[in-house]
């Protein structure tokens, strides 16, 4: 058992100023961090207890999904990243690392960097140690400190420098052992974040910059997330908006009739959708197509919208260009031969085809049947635009954003919204990284083989957040019994009565050989004081000793979650202190 | 229980060529580690499994030390550093950390830093959390990856760019209590490494660049240390050859009587000790003067030694600067007037004695009556000097490097010497880092005071590297029970035969309940394969099930440290098994 006196939570009346969110700032109040530094927190002898506990949660299941654990440096020779595949991107929000030295300026291309993640250096590894099918399959993990350099660190852990992450890596011989080590992650997901006492949905997610198959994002609802979820109750579909699709162009759609020959009109003045929607033109958003300029790895590409749609811009991703962004109109000119407001793509309008990488257009411009696009021609727009006919289209694809309200792409029920906090993700990655390494293992056969992988990874400190972002009330905390820094509070009213300082310890004593992690409020402060603290630290179960209480020979237990005190006699507290226990333990959500 | 087919366990027959001391082979060979990059290694399964395990020794008996755990960020703004009283040295062996992006050259002076230690982290933070008695006394610590910069690392965990260390830093009230903290955390660190099953001694050492009062080291006794230690059985005295002192000079020495007036002569080309030492000129090494100059804080000075003394330069650690280097013949001429080889601080020879910072002789020149040195003038040198007539001496010091059987400074008997690997360093620090932080706290009659502070730091993987430096034979590594990654191995010879796994199961079953934890060996591997990495990786007990032995209807058992093996009926031997475990948890090195 512990002593408050004896250990450190320093508690703050006031939220610090950089606070936005409630968790951030019940993080702060109730010392369990310290910020040393934009996104650089000290983890407080509380709050290291609540690590400790997901920690060791996490490590349970990940074992139980047959994970190895291991640890991998932070510092990482740049060459490891330069040979992968995602340097250019990933370096952005890298640090790197040089000599500190006086005088020592640091070289134009850094020696060491520090990680992000570890693909780049455990697919080498496996590379060197796992030579032969006999090895496979392998699910190494870490749970270990991370680094992203962000720009604007915010939400105290949420986006902070330095994280606690648990990444695991999954070697297989085959895409269908890759599978099957994708499903034991995902379930052991689910029995660590039920484990954890939070509520969590499972979402499809888009794979990102990180490449790959397929992935789930594991979100924790909460209004301050910084992701959408679009879901449906009725099919149980749920992805990240980033990756959403939805029914909204029906799979039988016949392509539109032309309505008529493209035509020129003069639009002096007109450069966006509205305008063109405005008198004198009168053309409804839904009947614009919306054309969008892109360059992707140099080179510029066209994306075709409709015009009441929006980009979603991670799904360009699956264009497999491994660097894009928005043109510039210096950029545009050249190529389209105008200017934003008046650009387009039907065929022979465009001054430098040749110049584009491709024309990519949504699915849901095909719902469009006459519509009006820009002529490449400042000052002039085309109607009577057909699809099929008239636009220079490479492909089809999903680019648009999915609005709340839209058929699920399941069931075709109306999709919802909510937002989530992401902490944790799960990629199968197929051969991505294995190619680029090398990373060949000898088949049965005397084959060599790529290996097939699969990445993971857990925000663990970002966990420790989302829980207090989802349990919490006005007055502070409400921890989950398994993730407590301490199960049990003892409020010892008057430190200085022996007896009821023995009535603590022994009610201590048997909440703990119970199964509890017990602290002691032995202060020396006002009821008022200790009672406010212990809601803000949020200890699932309190018992107070002294007082009035006391003299009538009773102790009083009160849950944090409960409004209602019920008043224990002396002599029946210790066993039913331990009964209380071991019944947390046994309601705490856990797993079959 | 783990199978070793499901784990990963990756053994090599050649040692890294790398590698120059059995630890580090054997730390590659068995597995534990791999080589990212110089200094940098991804601590493997089986070596984890040990690191958490130091991990967890350690941890209880810093918390029965009244330590309380934190954890700090690795990323350090660098105002925590500037603002302290070391960075000019420190950033020396530091990392900087900065942006990572495409064509982002790193800022003259860096944004952060990663931390080798955290006195410039937590005594700010003490400043900010503490502020009155009631909050002292007050240990927090951590155990935390360290960074450091080496220009060469090498011997494995020795000297690496990364380390795991527990760090500790006090504070306390006043000096009573700190040393008080001190003497608890020195009990802590001798619970500590006697539970880890290794052989140490603590050792007076130098405060170094951290500064502060005094200071223990704790040393693994091993051949490849990089620490002498001078020791006396009979006194039990044990000091750092950096610290180290003997009585050479007794107590009660009178200063000698002149022998004659100063008198210059010429020595051509004489420029060492060995060549005034040899004919014509004949003066013994213990008859000449050894006049060294050093620049301290950009001015220069002088230390005087006996000619057959040598240096101890950390002793120069004692003169306050907070840097100081040998100096330049370039820098020494215009000041002495001569270069070195005719160097003296005789009075009246020195050319600028207003540019010296001092001149500091160490207390064994006392012992030379009629002394040589230099006249600084090339060429010549000066004879019957009286050290207490003739030389300009700013003050006495101990400077000299002590050597083996000198004088016991406590007891008179002869020292002796030892090289051992430093695992462990308390530092008693006063108030050097409070002062600089203004780290004050309200005492009981409102005073503002400094905090007195202690550090206190644990090499956590170089105590893994140091027990197996001590602890293995030729064949492998022979781990202590208590740090053992596992403790039984069960050797499955045929782990197609049913009946031979269902014995293997039984049996790691009784070890496991005992209080092990066991590695079942069910490799299709050949016996000899199987025993060579048995004794590779050096778990404590083994149990060989199978070929004649079970036929007979036995198991053998044998431990790693002996030679000899036992044949146990397989009847009798789960209830063997677990005696042996519980035996070797109650014979393990533990704590009163």
């Amino acid at each position: 058992m512990n002593y408050w006196s004896q250990f450190f939570i320093p508690t703050l009346k006031e939220s610090p100023a950089d606070a936005e969110i409630a968790s951030h700032k019940l993080l702060v109040r109730a010392g369990l961090v310290r910020k040393l530094g934009g996104g650089l927190y000290t983890y407080m002898p509380l709050g290291l207890r609540v690590i400790h506990k997901i920690t060791q949660i996490c490590r349970e299941e990940i074992n139980a999904g047959g994970g190895i654990e291991l640890w991998m440096p932070h510092v990482h020779p740049v060459e490891n990243w330069t040979e992968g595949p995602r340097w250019n991107v990933a370096r952005e929000i890298m640090f790197r690392a040089d000599s500190a030295g006086a005088g020592k300026r640091a070289p134009a291309e850094p020696e060491f960097v520090l990680g992000p993640t570890h693909e780049e250096i455990i697919t080498p590894l496996a590379k060197t140690e796992i030579t032969s099918y006999r090895d496979l399959p392998k699910n190494f993990y870490q749970i270990a400190t991370k680094f992203r350099n962000e720009i604007r660190p915010r939400y105290g852990l949420m986006r902070a420098r330095e994280f606690i992450m648990m990444d695991s890596y999954s070697f297989d011989a085959d895409d269908e052992g890759a599978t099957q080590n994708y499903l034991r992650m995902k379930s052991a997901y689910e029995r660590f974040f039920t484990r954890l006492g939070v509520q969590f949905i499972a979402v499809e997610a888009d794979t990102g910059v990180m490449g790959g198959n397929f992935s789930h994002e594991f979100m924790v609802p909460a209004e301050v997330g910084d992701n959408d979820v679009l879901y449906c109750d009725e099919s149980g579909y749920a992805a990240n908006r980033e990756k959403a699709a939805s029914a909204i162009v029906p799979a039988d759609l016949a392509d539109a009739a032309p309505a008529g020959a493209v035509e020129e009109f003069a639009t002096p003045g007109v450069v966006t959708i509205a305008q063109l929607e405005a008198a004198p033109h009168s053309v409804p958003a839904g009947s614009q197509f919306k054309t969008l300029v892109y360059i992707g790895d140099g080179k510029p590409f066209i994306v075709i919208l409709r015009g009441n749609d929006e980009l979603e811009e991670a799904k360009l991703g699956s264009l497999g260009f491994s660097l894009f962004r928005p043109a510039t109109p210096e950029e545009i000119a050249p190529v389209l031969g105008a200017k934003p407001g008046s650009l387009g793509a039907v065929r022979g309008t465009i001054k430098d085809p040749s110049a584009l990488a491709g024309v990519f257009a949504d699915h849901a411009i095909r719902l469009v049947g006459n519509g009006v696009t820009g002529a490449n021609k400042d000052g002039f727009h085309l109607r009577h635009v057909n699809v099929a006919r008239d636009l220079a289209i490479t492909r089809f694809g999903d680019f648009r954003r999915v609005r709340e309200g839209e058929p699920c792409p399941v069931c075709g029920k109306p999709l919802k919204l909510r937002r989530g906090i992401e902490v944790g993700h799960i990629f199968k990655l197929g051969t991505k990284y294995s190619e680029r390494y090398n990373a060949v293992y000898t088949d049965a056969q005397k084959q060599s083989r790529l290996m097939v992988m699969g990445c993971y990874g857990i925000g663990v400190s970002r966990s420790m957040q989302a829980i207090i972002e989802q349990s919490h009330d006005a007055d502070g905390i409400i921890w989950p019994w398994a993730v407590a820094p301490f199960q049990v509070l003892v409020c010892l009213l008057d430190p200085q009565n022996e007896e009821a300082k023995s009535v603590a310890q022994k009610l201590a004593a048997a909440a703990e050989q119970a199964g509890a992690d017990v602290l002691i409020d032995d202060r020396e402060e006002r009821p008022g004081v200790k009672f406010k603290d212990a809601d803000l630290i949020g200890i699932p179960l309190r018992v107070t000793i002294g007082g009035k209480g006391l003299k009538e020979g009773v102790v009083e237990v009160k849950w944090r979650a409960e409004k209602e005190m019920a008043k224990v006699p002396v002599g029946v507290a210790e066993s039913h202190l331990a009964t209380l226990v071991r019944d947390a333990w046994e309601k705490a959500p856990r797993v079959k």
